[in-house]
């Protein structure tokens, strides 16, 4: 397995401390010796949580436990493991979930049901709960309030390199922090686009509003990136908020006016770490960002966009650097939505290359396979029939995804 | 681009003359020199045909040139090329379609609207009709009634052995026969999951006849094929029946219980042509048969199972010959279809993986990655839930995938 790092990585922002959040890694030994393999967060009474998991129909007996957990609204401990799923492990995987549910409630000082679990790796094999129980104590003991790369990192399984976002927004008099790290690489597909991702604030919002607010902002960032149109069984997205933040006041209201703006910034913290799940799809080298326009409908045109973005085709072509719009034609039309090839037009940057259902009169074969050449590619389709528009990120097939899958397990 | 021939390739059968067909190639520089690029078939008076093509919704113009001539129910002449597709040319692609009727219908005296036509190639190149006529008097002049290989090979392109496939039957008083040759290999998945196949036969069966016959075989074969979910805008299945076998009594109702054998050799042909073409899938090194029993539906079977041989995690598995059950897990879940985890068994060939939503007590990991070597491989899951079932065939997904596709166009 290649250890370099994505060339289209970007660098780790500089993520301050969240008031109400602690946590540690630790090296449990769950698949191999000498890794760090779990992380343990810490939340300040009074946190509140708002999840959003796989839809797959055989979801991991952590996913299972987190969605029973979420009833309550309130949280205060996460714990995340790597190198075994707990996935398709039947009652034995019920088991270990309850026991680690047991052992993080006895560190944080709170009841299981407040308690929120995430595991990625293999799928299959059976977790022993007891390998928490000889760590959490220390991990608990040496919780900080960062640095939040140690928990980007510890999280990574085929990652190639650390992922995060943050932001600062006024939210009524407060100003509140939005910290937030996500692992990828591979099966990433909607719905959930992730893989794991946590984000914490010190804002007070109460559960149910964010809910509302995690739930609307998967739609344009996590929902709207694929790496191989692979669903896992354990996709986890959650969010937490503690209400630390100074002069902070509770909002209980979705509709509430002073949320704007930090709505527009959880947004923004989703698509950043949505887009560099992309960046670090397995074997990646390039990032495609496709925009689909004038379809019937906004639902049409996602649907569009990632029968583009799914096609093993346009994204071996986007690796041999091939403006191969034909094959993008290919997608559109096999997506089984509303299209008319004759007023269909598509772009790779700026350069339009096909134009009313025929190659462009101006369509230069020199100019679009230059532009093929960036490491960051735009592929527009317009489709000529109404208002419709949704943009999906992805990347290229490669040789190394192959490579990488054909040996991740044995 | 490899030359090797697929390690899964079978032999060409020995496939006797049709009366009525006969047939012949030629050298058009479409676009390369110094090869076989048109293949020219002309049909008995009286003979009837039926077809089946692509669901894209940006269909190439010999497809919608095919879907009006269907209408009139009887074929003298097949004109197929490869090196261009006349996809997405516009109005100009419809002057190319019907310039091409044209001709053929010169050389086969007969109407334009008894002229089949198929494409393969580049999209969004215009196609020059005038090079057909350079050559089709000629082609027609030494039309003959084998050998079919050469058929078989005139209309490959990225495949790696000519596909073709014969049965004898009796229908009524007759022996008849039923010839069938297929191209691939990339670009396939239902519907229709081919390509471009002709199948012939010297049986006397009325048009609607042959049509019911063909949109029924089709439901097992060639749409229950994948080999990387991509559909292509040419995709084109044609039926002729010249009615000239010894002794042929014209079938006129498709109930007619003479039928009985006649159908299930034509489904044999159609099968065995879907699965050469998922043996020569490109860079293919091994056969995957997907089996899903015990489903809500047989719809519902079907769709599970297009999720598991579609899965680029699946199949890379296969290519890194790593008994992977667990991303069978994942594709099952993510299906969208009535599954329930704590039911679902899966096997690998005759070794039971997973039973009951759990790793199976007697699992072997050796036994397991043993059988992973073999050239064929059969995945079975059991949903558990009903009486539904469905088989599907694809292939494996290697760097040769990846190699073939990045760099067909330039």
């Amino acid at each position: 397995m290649s250890t370099a790092v994505s060339p289209l990585a970007v660098p780790f922002p500089d993520m301050p401390p969240i008031e109400g959040v602690r946590f540690a890694t630790a090296e449990a030994g769950i698949k191999y010796k000498n890794r760090l393999d779990v992380f343990l967060a810490l939340f300040a009474e009074g946190t509140t949580v708002a999840g959003v998991f796989t839809k797959s129909k055989c979801p991991s007996a952590p996913v299972d436990w987190c969605r029973d957990s979420l009833k309550g609204g309130t949280a205060r401990a996460l714990l995340v493991n790597s190198g075994n799923a707990n996935a398709f492990t039947g009652k034995k995987g019920r088991e270990t979930t309850g026991l680690q549910g047991e052992l993080a409630a006895k560190v944080a000082g709170c009841r299981p049901d407040e308690v929120f679990l995430a595991s990625t790796g293999v799928i299959g094999e059976p977790l022993d709960a007891q390998k928490f129980a000889a760590v959490l104590p220390d991990a608990a003991a040496r919780a900080a309030d960062g640095p939040w790369v140690d928990a980007a990192r510890a999280i990574m399984t085929t990652d190639t390199f650390p992922k995060g976002s943050t932001r600062k927004v006024k939210l009524g008099a407060a100003t509140v922090t939005i910290n937030g790290i996500a692992k990828g690489a591979g099966m990433i597909a909607p719905d959930m686009a992730t893989m794991l991702s946590f984000v914490a604030t010190d804002a007070a919002i109460a559960a149910p509003v964010l809910q509302a607010l995690l739930s609307k902002g998967v739609v344009g960032s996590f929902n709207s990136v694929t790496v191989d149109s692979d669903t896992s069984t354990s996709d986890t997205l959650l969010l937490f908020a503690t209400g630390k933040a100074a002069g902070a006041e509770v909002i209980t209201d979705a509709a509430d006016p002073r949320l704007a703006d930090f709505a527009r910034a959880l947004d923004e913290v989703l698509l950043d770490l949505a887009i560099q799940v992309a960046r670090d799809g397995e074997g990646a080298r390039k990032l495609i960002e496709v925009r689909v326009e004038g379809a019937v409908s906004d639902a049409s045109a996602k649907r569009i966009a990632l029968s583009i973005a799914n096609s093993p085709l346009v994204k071996t072509a986007a690796a041999g650097e091939d403006a191969n719009w034909g094959r993008v034609v290919m997608a559109v039309g096999k997506a089984g939505e509303p299209a008319d090839r004759d007023r269909l037009s598509i772009s790779f940057g700026e350069t339009r290359v096909a134009f009313e259902g025929e190659r462009d009169p101006a369509y230069s074969e020199a100019v679009a396979s230059a532009y093929m050449k960036n490491k960051e590619i735009v592929v527009t389709a317009e489709i000529g029939l109404g208002e419709g528009r949704a943009t999906v990120w992805t990347c290229d097939l490669t040789k190394e995804y192959v490579a990488i899958n054909g040996d991740y397990r044995s």
